[in-house]
């Protein structure tokens, strides 16, 4: 197995990212499977080059497959990544072996000839509960980040207007970064483009909390809103707890809790109601598709179903998962042009819908925003 | 503000550590302050180059500045090393941070002439309850870990035996990585030598929490120790709730805990008990003493008292740390050669208590096993 790394500065002002690129030989020939990290948490050169990718060149082709069935075993891939690891401490390293993951799941389903969706859909299965079909999923666009001038309810009319237009199925923008009164304007404009206020929602960024921000909260919640995201510090449970029973608004969280560890704690303090709330971990930071499962498969022996899971960033990893397994959807940025930002060309959005292509793996190579970062790493 | 920083390959198999350097300037002359990270998280290369080493390189002399008090403040230099991270998903860059803080504050405190012990003391305070002087700490040794022979009841003998004679107040040893039954002979073998079992602690690396070891864990609880350390996964609260109400000694907790939002959670929801169960969040992993300060000052609000703090890891920020506020005690390696080994040649260890010089700083420059790995890096 070869591997390379390397850092790709990125247009989120300082942040950089990290980009994998594995090859795998297989009995149909010699695949490359490209990983892309997600957005806020970064630099993971160290760990990467110091931890994760000198025990994937130690490993031997054996230590890859399952001993019973026989055949290549992504478990067992994530456990060479993971050998010699502490308990506990899951924010970092997690992303780092995330975006090795990714890499990995990309090489495997072009060996298949599959698109992700499809390999997921044939190996883990498909969500059947009536919903939309494998191959497709519900995506909404989020936006509506601030600008100099706070005043900017036109912006945000402007943005949700795009959004719709665009085919998304429903719009969120940023709250609690300007006073109450500004961001009572910026919601009221992006209702008004989008004619319902269940087609808005919030996201807070962990700004409430505390007495003063907690008038404001109930002030939010008047609004009828699709959902309030992050209230509060992510490890907060219990003010979570007492924020959630303070409104009527569902609650979004998850995006800063980066392991199954962590997500037992959050479903069992957190105050959470299937059904209601909605799970957003990141797939990509959180160790990848391997430990996603193990969450799913937490959340549903507590009652919660794939349709509330909506994962973080909008990455195409994040959009394949959710269309192969059946979550609740996919988000995206609907207005930057970041490598985060829609989906990849060969997707079609409609209706409120994201239709995914039969292209093998992931589809970095169709979103050129993000396949640019790998210039130089595939030859 | 000068910054360089290095990786050291070091002898625990596979891991690197992180040394950093930095360099200020006061009016009192230029200052070199060494920090090193501590032991089981590395390669923290790319979180220092990448965020938060640039963040201090762009800093104004003014960003560091109290603007009240109008000194230097480490709130200060902390919060800009803070700069645009998200809440949550602490576990690698806790320990990024750690290693830079813990340089700044070696330089801060030979900027004053003082050792860090007694710029703690005088600046936050030493514990004003009857105990150890300011510039003492209890002391015990850690070892015992496992062989290549498992069957290794004499080396653990031999070890305790050391341990005592070099003057630690009590031994920890590994448990949990063989069979009960040559476990209890290692056990026993140490209990012998120290002449008390409250004299020997075990250290089970989260090896417990299932049916089969709970059986075990009773066994555990029969030889009355010190205390049985990380008996289940560090997050797992409601397991370790469980545990403590099975056995009747005490348990210890906290090195794989990095944050006061976590320190907050398990305080809230893992069933331990203030004066009987003991605290090891790792000074170094967890941001350094600026946010092990916010971990006391919450554990108190609750309860706890310093004296149930007995930091991780062997390192000389946790002797000092000790030292300087008053807590529980200090721990270190007392038979490996390693930088985490044993104290700085100007420390004296007696009785069970180690006493500190006033030589300025953090004392690296006087551990030899340490020091070296700054080789190149202070000209």
């Amino acid at each position: 197995m070869e591997s390379e790394t390397s850092n790709a500065a990125i247009s989120f002002s300082t942040m950089t990212a990290s980009a994998v690129v594995v090859e795998i030989e297989t009995a149909k020939g010699r695949f490359k499977g490209l990983g892309f990290s997600s957005y806020g948490r970064y630099g993971h050169g160290g760990l990467l080059n110091e931890r994760f990718i000198p025990r994937l060149l130690n490993a031997q082709p054996e230590d890859l497959i399952d001993q019973v069935e026989g055949n290549f075993s992504m478990l067992n891939f994530w456990d060479v990544l993971m050998q010699n690891e502490k308990e506990g401490g899951h924010g970092e390293r997690s992303g780092a072996v995330g975006v090795i993951e990714t890499a990995m799941w990309d090489a495997w389903a072009k060996s298949e000839d599959l698109p992700l969706w499809a390999l997921l859909a044939r190996d883990v299965g498909h969500a059947d509960d009536g919903g939309v079909a494998a191959g497709e999923t519900v995506i909404y666009g989020s936006g509506g980040h601030y600008r100099n001038d706070a005043v900017d309810a036109q912006d945000i009319a402007d943005e949700a207007r795009k959004c719709f237009d665009d085919g998304y199925a429903w719009f969120k923008i940023k709250v609690g970064g300007v006073s109450p009164v500004l961001d009572n304007k910026r919601i009221e404009a992006a209702i008004r483009v989008a004619g319902a206020s269940q087609l808005i929602a919030v996201d807070a960024n962990c700004s409430f909390g505390n007495k003063e921000l907690d008038i404001y909260l109930k002030q939010l919640d008047q609004f009828a809103l699709r959902w309030i995201e992050e209230p509060v510090n992510p490890l907060d449970y219990e003010a979570l707890t007492a924020t959630i029973k303070s409104i009527q608004t569902p609650v979004a969280t998850g995006e800063n809790i980066f392991a199954v560890a962590d997500v037992v704690n959050l479903l069992r303090y957190g105050g959470l109601t299937p059904g209601r709330d909605t799970l957003q971990m990141d797939i990509v930071l959180s160790y990848g598709i391997t430990e996603f499962l193990r969450m799913l498969s937490f959340a549903e022996s507590g009652g919660w179903s794939r349709r509330d899971f909506i994962p973080h960033a909008g990455h195409q990893l994040a959009l394949h998962v959710s269309s192969g397994l059946g979550l609740g959807g996919h988000e995206t940025a609907s207005v930057l042009d970041t490598p985060f930002s829609s989906v990849s060309v060969d997707t079609k959005i409609e209706d409120g819908y994201a239709y995914l292509s039969d292209k093998p793996g992931i589809g970095i190579e169709y979103k050129p925003s993000l396949y640019k970062y790998f210039d130089g790493m595939l030859n």
